[in-house]
């Protein structure tokens, strides 16, 4: 008899709603804004018990006790804001924690930030400095609140937001507003004061300023070329013909709740409002892989050093959060063929649940030849084509959207796909025709999409064959030439080296040395290549990040130092550049971590224990103008594949590939619908 | 009214057989083993100017001449063999070129290596050493013979074959017999002579040895496990349900002979006996990107020391011939959806044509999500479906496949993914259980599967809006924190930082730096963003060539001491390890050339000229058991992207996804086949 909710699954509604009420009575009388109320997951020592007893079909009784991890902000009558994290233990209808996080914000409010719009719109100097700009007729202005990162320049245990200014020029509710950035910039007070109008720098050397220059409705370029809506452009091209995905006897995989069984392979997908999708309990012929995998964190700095820019940074997952942004995915857009929508759950203001729709998908794909072998004394040739199994979820970041997939294939590798797409995030800049900024590239006549980076952060915790890992950095190089204890005579000779990580700390990547991390299982040697059973990272080599140490985006984020971080696992670290990432500090990311258990002399061995491999990537996205008005997609891909874990190819056994089952079609010249083939192998 | 056959078209038939002709009136009367009859490209200023009428639409009178670039190695009647290259202008039936290439040796000849077994076969000491081996009954000996890999032991001016030796277990004529490694190794001269018989070294320190040991019987692995064909496997999977691509109004290319059209792109694919599949003209709107793109060279060394296995390593292009060896490509097998297949052509020993059939396929695949919007204010999404243009080849290099294939995509980008599968090549190890030899993996009882490299060549020769362009060489970097002069005030600002490549040369690749190379053509200026047109290489991060710089397999393969090269554009310059590899003595490669051009004190200028680009990539494969018997495709993915080149993104007119053309189906929890939902947006 199966769990149900088992220990991995999300909050279901009647949990949300109990958790919210237990947390009503206690705070009984107080305006509550409930902004959390999700699984805190079971501690690890517990679950590996029960999944001991639950893979091997045994009865268990201790099923861990569900727990919501709620987050709430309170107004005290005098109007100040507290922010409360508690644990309530479902079971029991009780509060096990109960800490007011001093100092700590709580990620975006949107419906604040809507407050915040409305303040903006009603404020006297801004509707002046709007009547100054002289805009077009029809044309209406949009605001765009950003979390306010931190530059130093204001206190931040206060909420404080800043406000961008665009220019919707026609109407048209999908009209892309950011084609047309005006200079305005407004700071705005938690208690929805405007305290400060900026005028944007616009020219290189430029800083803010005070006065402002019409906007020169001569020089506004033509709203087609920007748009990116169907509605406001000419018709599209018709030359793509339809591609269908048909699965005449259904998709090879099989869900029951959140468990997912495929090609020798089964997981658990799990969902929250900050890390979005998440992957549990990953196996691969009943062995265990990975305990938990996750996008941890994505940080986005921008590099225009100009005040008020410094102020442009988000962390999309710990101010914006990856699940509560989730897209509902729609059916023959988002995806071909056989198609498995899994729903999220949050939580209103008020406490009541709120339902996700269709925020992560899974579905099949051909992915090309797996394998392929032609014996070139017969000519007889054998070919498999590989099908991966895909878990995606799309996220919108206001203007950005980022596609995340994981692959699961029959080679018994897992990748994890990110695309970045959408619409770049602008600023305004002269409309002088000859104009450029070091810091960006434009794209129209006045408007600059400056540089940028995005970091993301992949949380992987393995475990190869059980909990106890290792990680080993292996490189491959030469051997001396030349040196008579070594025999290498002509020169062509190479090894690799390798190395168990000792203690947690972070690392860098080097294609040059050909350097692998693995991670490996001491215990259980592979009986034919006599080495420990592991899988390595195929890591996506990128720039980190490029702002200076000391400033505050380096401070905040952390993770985005090093491309590897090895730590030993520990309860509640998910997150690299600190749990409550809002208008942060610094100091709390994964860095400082290491280094306080280092310094409190309690560095802790990550060899043959329980480790997490974090790995840092991205893109140093210094805009094309072919990413505009809207960005076809940019691919990252990080992988994770056996290495000495398995006996050979866990492919082997699929079948070879035949007309029979794909029924190709023969392309003939000059017929505009080809003709069918008569079928031959 | 087109020139048929377009001057970039491969030779057709009456083309090779007139060819032949001429040479066979010219070497009357003497034995002419004709080794290639192929295309010699027409001069490229004289296509340029083709070109430019062509695409004008305008009548063109000097159609470039038709050369037939013939090479043949003769025998004289004292036996002694010669290697001649001849240029035949076609339309005069006259020999215009004709030269003796001393020391030089031509490709792989099949057919003598036929001969090479069966002399292997034939040889008494052979035959006493393989008595010696007491193998199991219905085992056969098979011989696989290999080119010389250049060591210095040997003069190389006359042809040496390396034999090594396999077992082929069962009576199964697709039995895996690299399984079955066996530890003997022949030398066999040009005239067919067993010169020399080895026992190859089977543990870390052991050299090559005389006294033979028995093949031990007991220690034989079953041959299930290192099986791959279907004949000698259980039962494969069922659990892989069928997937088709169905393109109802058939696909959306059109192909007149070798010109394929597709979504704005334009190309001709060329093809010949050496580099396989070779792409020319390549234009998107009619506007020009690249004169020609080819996979250029292929260098797989091995990194075991010990004697005789330097002598292995393998000019897959050079030596095997990357078109000769490509696979007839299967209906249903190799892609899915609607198939266009190329046919190859190439000759005879005698000089009549030899068709090479489906050698290239053509085929879209649906490639995931090309760019989406969510308006986050109406919660609007577009969303569109990127396709691509897939031109694939297969070859099969003894025991390696590699899967080449170009892919076009809708946002003008064109992606070079190779692909790694087959078996990998294997020698022999003692047979004890707890064996590890540090040059390689041990896959099976006795078998060592030894560490090597696979270093690639992508040949890019761009004409980014004509002939003349520029490599420019872009970095980001931090702006510097705490310069009085350099307004950063907060250490977030970064800058890119840009340098044009001046003069002929080898570079590094560095993603620290995200440093990313650019051809651009200087004369044209992006009219939004006032910087030069270009598109640029995203390469595939790779550990460069493990041999000693000392080593002859450093010095005869060149390019695999650098990521990206630069030259001015020479006629005939096409091969990065020089034009013959078989037994090269090395120094006739592209660091060769670069360094002879500038040490005669003319080191061209390669700014604003006609430069190529030449990348190398791949990877240094150190075995997993999981790539026995047969390996899961290693995929390696190198991109051209424009930068700057269009005025916005090129996909921006793709029609929207919808149901209504992808029909994707609902999956439903519980049912085995899903029922079809009905259709909504």
């Amino acid at each position: 008899m199966p769990a149900s909710p088992h220990p991995f699954d999300p909050l279901v509604p009647k949990e949300i709603e109990k958790a919210a009420q237990v947390v009503r009575s206690k705070f009984a009388g107080q305006d509550i804004n409930f902004r959390v109320i999700t699984l805190k997951e079971p501690p690890k020592e517990e679950m590996i018990k029960f999944l001991d007893l639950e893979h091997a079909k045994q009865p268990f009784h201790n099923i861990p006790a569900r727990i919501a991890r709620v987050e709430i902000v309170t107004k005290t009558t005098s109007g100040a804001s507290a922010l409360f994290e508690l644990h309530i233990d479902l079971g029991h209808g009780s509060i096990s924690k109960q800490q007011l996080l001093e100092g700590k914000h709580s990620y975006i409010d949107s419906s604040y930030m809507n407050d915040v719009e409305k303040a903006c719109m009603a404020n006297q100097e801004i509707q002046d400095e709007i009547k100054k700009l002289d805009l077009p007729a029809g044309a209406s202005v949009i605001v765009e609140p950003w979390a306010y990162a931190t530059d130093g320049m204001n206190d931040m245990s206060k909420r404080i937001t800043m406000c961008w200014f665009y220019l919707r020029l026609v109407e048209h509710q999908d009209a892309n507003y950011y084609a047309y950035p005006i200079e305005i910039c407004a700071e705005v007070s938690e208690e929805l004061q405007v305290t400060r109008v900026y005028k944007l720098p616009c020219s290189p050397d430029e800083r803010i300023h005070t006065e402002s220059r019409p906007f020169d409705r001569r020089k506004i370029h033509s709203t087609t070329s920007s748009e990116y809506h169907p509605d406001l452009r000419p018709s599209p091209r018709t030359t793509t013909k339809p591609y269908r995905v048909i699965q005449p006897d259904g998709p090879s995989f099989k869900t029951r709740g959140n468990l997912v069984e495929w090609e020798k392979w089964s997981f658990r997908v799990g969902f929250n409002y900050r890390e979005g999708l998440t992957l549990h309990d990953i196996r691969y012929d009943d062995r265990s892989l990975f305990y938990r995998l996750s996008l941890a964190e994505m940080f986005v700095p921008y590099g225009d050093p100009r005040v008020p820019y410094p102020r442009k940074a988000a962390f999309d997952l710990g101010n914006d959060g990856a699940g509560l942004n989730a897209n509902n995915l729609k059916l023959g857009c988002d995806c071909l063929g056989t198609i498995k929508y899994f729903d999220g759950w949050h939580n209103t203001k008020s406490g009541e649940p709120l339902k996700l729709p269709n925020v992560i998908c899974c579905h099949e794909q051909d992915d090309g030849i797996l394998w392929k072998h032609t014996n070139f004394r017969t000519g007889n040739a054998v070919v498999t084509r590989s099908r991966i199994l895909v878990l995606q979820t799309i996220i919108t970041v206001s203007n950005y959207e980022y596609i995340f997939a994981f692959h699961f294939g029959q080679d018994a590798s897992i990748s994890y796909e990110v695309r970045a797409t959408g619409i770049l995030s602008t600023v305004p800049m002269d409309f002088d025709e000859k104009a450029t900024i070091p810091y960006g590239t434009r794209v129209a006549p006045g408007v600059l999409a400056p540089y940028h980076q995005h970091i993301f952060c992949l949380r992987i915790d393995p475990s190869i064959d059980g909990q106890k890992n290792s990680v080993v950095i292996e490189e491959s190089e030469p051997m001396p030439f030349g040196d008579p204890n070594v025999h290498n005579p002509f020169g062509v000779g190479y090894q690799t080296k390798s190395k168990y990580v000792a203690h947690e700390g972070g690392f860098d990547l080097d294609f040059t040395k050909n350097r692998t991390f693995k991670f490996v299982n001491e215990d259980k040697i592979n009986p034919i290549t006599n080495t420990p059973v592991g899988f390595k990272l195929m890591p996506f080599y990128s720039q980190m990040l490029l702002a200076n140490k000391d400033s505050f985006h380096a401070k905040r984020s952390e993770y985005g130092q090093h491309a590897v971080w090895v730590t030993k696992y520990r309860e509640d670290e998910f997150f690299p550049s600190g749990k409550y990432t809002m208008q942060s500090m610094g100091g709390e990311g994964i860095a400082s971590a290491i280094k306080h258990r280092a310094a409190s002399g309690k560095a802790p061995s990550v060899r043959n224990e329980d480790v997490v491999i974090w790995h840092s990537f991205g893109s140093t996205h210094n805009p094309r103008i072919e990413d505009w008005p809207v960005m076809p997609s940019e691919k990252m891909m990080v992988a994770l594949k056996p290495v000495n874990f398995f006996l050979g190819n866990p492919g082997l056994d699929i079948a070879a590939s035949t007309q029979e089952d794909n029924k190709s079609v023969l392309y003939t010249e000059g017929s505009e619908v080809p003709k069918c083939a008569a079928s031959r192998l």
